[in-house]
């Protein structure tokens, strides 16, 4: 059975980009968190510490506006180190306030004491979701708002991945509290069946064969042979000498598992300047030191990484957001994800929400609700709805990369605005800039600003006709 | 202390209209209603049947429209054999399909048993809040739509009263579920301190005064009187002999915090043809047998109940609608009223969110969250905000309903419309036409349908283009 997950812990931003980290201008605090906005059970007065962190170096002061990026599946200090980049470099022309929430139960905002304890627990973890994660960030921005005492101050919500359908849903459930938001590749459609199951993996293929047709042709073959050797006797140690395995192989899964990541991974993260799936193209299609098909496989593994000891099969610790996101994905965000017919990886069956939702009842106790995330914040249509309601919301996304996919690609009102680029990757716009940059993330990012620009002097103006 | 049930349980509608009880045409049915949408925890998954009736005589069939009634703190039987009979009215020029729900927690949908156990009981107690109710009304409206092949069939949710503040958080926080919300006498701005916490009290007593300034006085006067009389020794059977009461009064507020009902309730269903204020206000300034000013009370006493055997302090079972609005208020809906110092009822005090919040915690062992509902639906600055976002909603009010004072007055949008009537009370459109409706009531009914055609013909617009 396909393992969405494969696909989906990619959204966390797994490969981060190296950016600057926090400076001393940032400070961090915690606020004490309600449990359960949605219950008046006596244990949903429970609090937690939640921490946010705190830019006010280029603020203009009560009244000027308040970036608020909304932390996702991961510790915070990953995130405003990586994708919150951009926002340090616009605070000062918008004397912004910068403000990063991380969200609940990742990094040191974990109710019930250790992530071990909680992971462990049902009970514990139920309260992970998106709906507790936005009130979350209600709650904290009204406490910002008020400790600066900033009632007047516009806020725009941003975040990237699920961290920009956490700013979607969040500008269209408290409008109140956000005048708006951009979302960077945020594939809010790929939910129910909005989104084909095996657009990711389409996607994905498109990237390898726009690169190189033939690369696309060996990675395509490349699984028959994989399973053609494993068949044999000592099969699986021949594959393990020929990807240097850093561990033995069990089975043949755990070689193509990890290869299929790399190249998500490397779809997905296509990034400039050095644009991974080019990079491994150019070592499947070049002159090895074999020419056999897994020995151009080979080759492409060792140009992704770069020279290692070894390579696959590398014991590791699971990370926060692997863990955090696997629970997520069994109960609320059940994205589906599916082999199609015509990827480059093979024909190996579609998704089963039956099977998926068994599984996570085995490893949770508590299945999935595979259709509340459009029965709560909508999807299907979503051309025809927001035409006639909402406002403010920038879906930014680069077609490279395969969650772009289940993203708004279109405009939709006067201020519901599409910006893609043809060559981006995921959440690429909110990186820091950098000289490498090309013209065309140059002006993507410029025409961001620009519309928000736009809803700032739309909102003081407003605010001064009151 | 001021105890703003006094006010607030008249939210319900205490004054059923007697209109047509539900036919023949209605359906009754019952869905398996998740007990908590919010969390993922074992004990969410608990279900509980939730009542809903179906009138499908009217239907035009698939993409014809849907009325969809929300259920308020009411069984439903009472909510749609009052209330909703304009529905009734009007679902044959529309072709509609009628929807009622009933509000969990009321009537027959109250999980975990019995209302005994239950409102015994925080833990049972604590799913009784709005957004359960309105993810309940989310996934009912779906139920229906795939029950009846009505994808495309435009939902209109309607309510009055704190069904009509369902009916606009439903519009606004579902928006893909519902193209537009009627939402009656809904004082959607009494929280916090958004409407001054007098302005209910203040507003019976213009009605009162209105309607006759001799009247008025009479009333004013009336309490340092009760007051003076209990005082005296046998005070309490001198004034249990007056007021023709049921059973002996221990003391005087059992008196005045019903005459203060009785005032608070003329004015609020205040309503053609009968005007139970201005009843009641004939009857005090009327000759009497007695020309003292507690006879002048006991007479509109009199004429507000007619002739009994016996008047106040009546042994009661309280209502559902008591029980439960009582929760609903000591936890989520925290209505902050008070006395204020021009109200016929004397000064006795503002509203004290402190004592309040002690009482509740003392009688349901949690404490109330009183700025919960303007952080999750907003409601500060509601113009300001609705100006850019949203669409389709009629916030409809009778300026006679002390409930107005808390409602939307002034048009917001395009779409967005205040549609109010100088001498309506609460609900009052929400309710059957009768051949003694004033012209400005079958003007205000006429308007709202007009806008919901206009609704209407857009949806479908829209629809086709697609």
């Amino acid at each position: 059975m396909y393992d969405p997950r494969y696909a989906s812990h990619h959204l966390a931003g797994g490969q981060a980009l190296a950016l600057p980290a926090a400076t001393e201008d940032f400070e961090s605090h915690f606020y004490d968190q309600t449990l359960d906005h949605f219950n008046y059970l006596p244990e949903s007065y429970v609090t937690f510490r939640q921490r946010y962190v705190v830019n006010s170096k280029h603020w203009g002061g009560p009244g000027a506006p308040i970036f608020a990026y909304l932390g996702a599946e991961a510790p915070l200090t990953h995130n405003f180190s990586a994708a919150g980049s951009f926002l340090i470099d616009i605070a000062p022309s918008f004397n912004a306030l910068l403000l990063y929430i991380e969200h609940r139960y990742y990094g040191d905002s974990i109710p019930f004491g250790s992530r071990e304890e909680v992971f462990g627990n049902s009970s514990m973890l139920g309260y992970m979701n998106s709906q507790q994660a936005i009130a979350d960030y209600a709650e904290i921005i009204l406490h910002i708002k008020d400790q600066f005492n900033a009632s007047d101050s516009p806020v725009i919500v941003v975040g990237g991945s699920y961290g920009g359908m956490l700013a979607t849903w969040f500008r269209l459930k408290y409008p109140h509290l956000a005048i708006g938001a951009l979302a960077s590749s945020a594939p809010i459609l790929y939910f129910d069946d909005i989104t084909p199951q095996d657009a990711y993996l389409n996607a994905v293929t498109k990237d390898f064969r726009d690169a190189s047709e033939t690369c696309y042709q060996t990675i395509k073959k490349s699984w028959a042979e994989i399973d053609e050797i494993a068949s044999k006797p000592d099969g699986l140690s021949t594959l393990a000498r020929k990807f240097k395995t850093c561990a033995p192989l069990k089975d043949s899964t755990s070689l193509t598992d990890q290869l299929e990541g790399l190249y998500a991974s490397a779809a997905q993260y296509n990034a400039p300047p050095s644009y991974p799936v080019t990079q491994v193209c150019t070592a499947i299609d070049g002159p090895g030191p074999n020419n056999d098909t897994l020995g151009r496989i080979f080759a492409g593994v060792v140009a992704y990484y770069g020279k290692k000891p070894c390579y696959i099969n590398k014991p590791t610790q699971p990370t926060e957001t692997y863990g955090g996101w696997d629970w997520q994905t069994c109960s609320e965000m059940v994205m589906p994800m599916g082999y199609g017919n015509d990827t480059m990886f093979g024909s190996k069956g579609a998704f089963n929400l039956t099977e998926f939702s068994n599984e996570c009842r085995k490893k949770y106790g508590v299945a999935p609700r595979p259709h509340w995330v459009t029965t709560y914040y909508g999807g299907h249509s979503i051309k025809r709805i927001l035409k006639r309601f909402g406002s403010n919301i920038i879906f930014s996304n680069g077609l490279k990369d395969p969650y772009s996919r289940g993203g708004v690609l279109e405009n939709i009102s006067d201020s519901i605005h599409a910006i893609y680029t043809a060559n981006g990757s995921h959440c690429l716009d909110l990186g820091a800039s950098n000289v490498t940059d090309p013209e065309w993330l140059i002006a993507q990012r410029k025409e961001e600003i620009h519309i928000v620009h736009g809803w700032l002097t739309t909102y003081y103006k407003d605010l001064q006709a009151v």
